[in-house]
């Protein structure tokens, strides 16, 4: 094994990412490239099997559940919520996205054209009308 | 409203991402925008509370997880799938992601920094070592 | 395979489950029974292993939220629901249940017992006291 | 409030429920009531509204999950499964089991009836036949 071990490489440049107070788009590319990294240089990917992977993307999902169960309907913005809890919210929310980008790419699929891809086909399937609902114009 | 009714607008240039047989990268700001302009122009943001958003992200885990159902281990890169299966997986992945996204996005929160950042937290926590397990050298 | 083909047996005899106009006590005994000799005999226990299972209950875990997903909050008792949405919504907590109950067995769990065993410890973890939020008394 | 704050009450008598060495049947409808004392006793079921109990729900598949999530394939009865592995097993199943139950009571269901009914449906949905795949005889 080649990795050069105890760097973090990459994966450490987290302050490249403000330039100047903006932060600069991030790439579904970009995270799964890290992701493999992260764990390619840990032995992590023996164990990232696609069900392996989609149990714990259904393990994340339930803890971002958990943070929402006991109460009821939240609003938009989440206006009473603390910053603690919407660091842990981001946290979970997180945690879905980077299994779930994991999990295409062990499956050998590009998320991100396939995103856009079902964008267009919802963007067909559901065409806009003039008219909406209670809409009298 | 002052839409333009029946006219697709951005959410049809699909072709354009595709530059001369490269795929352009796709960012999360991207997605949550042209996300939120479909919405928006079918008067459905009206439905996108967190809590309904969350339940439709947990519907699309569900239709996720029942490809993988009755299939025994799943090798990486799925080589026995058919091309529909494939396809039909990327759809399932790209739902939970376009509601991961807009759930995130109703929150007010930045999904793609929050990604960043949870890579780095998680590179401190699990810091790489010169031995991965049954390594020798 | 010797079993009977085409009679649904035991299966069906549905009506023996009401008494006088009283529905008796169903216990998840007899439904671990029933759907085990279900799989049995049309050779579906070979798909029957825990993680199987576990992405069946998975599923069928989104298609219950799915019932939920953009109605906001619901009230007790479903006041406003049709009977047709109720006996959707009792199919999907049924095929939760019935694929929970698979799994407990292929694991070889008492999930009766289990239960019961956690609300006792829930009991002990959560000691009732006599005073209640917004309790004066 | 009437109730006998502090006291366990039935709750605790869960020794009663192995007679001379044989565990008696567990049904859905004792557990529906134990159920519904111990949330009211405690003042809980202000919170225990459809969707809080369907997104506890959720929780507790993620946590079931997360048990099986980096495992691989696992072989029926859990050959190799240490007895505390089992025991938090038989929690988290029982803890999906609970909130169902309870989900379906708040939704003024039967959920013991209903799964009876959703066996005997499947079972005229699937009926037997004489032949199982690759079977010649």
């Amino acid at each position: 094994m080649s990795q050069s071990g105890g760097e973090l490489g990459s994966e450490e440049m987290g302050s490249s990412y403000e330039v100047a107070g903006h932060a600069k788009d991030v790439s579904l590319e970009e995270l799964r490239d890290r992701l493999a990294e992260f764990a390619q240089v840990r032995g992590w990917d023996q164990y990232h099997s696609p069900r392996n992977l989609l149990l714990a993307l259904v393990g994340e999902v339930g803890e971002l559940s958990e943070i929402f169960q006991w109460k009821g309907e939240v609003a938009r913005g989440l206006p009473n919520w603390t910053c603690d809890e919407k660091e842990h919210l981001e946290e979970e929310l997180s945690d879905v996205l980077l299994y779930l980008i994991q999990l295409a790419d062990v499956c050998g699929l590009d998320l991100g054209q396939a995103a856009l891809s079902k964008i267009v086909k919802n963007a067909r399937k559901y065409p806009v009308t003039n008219q909406t609902p209670n809409s009298t114009n």
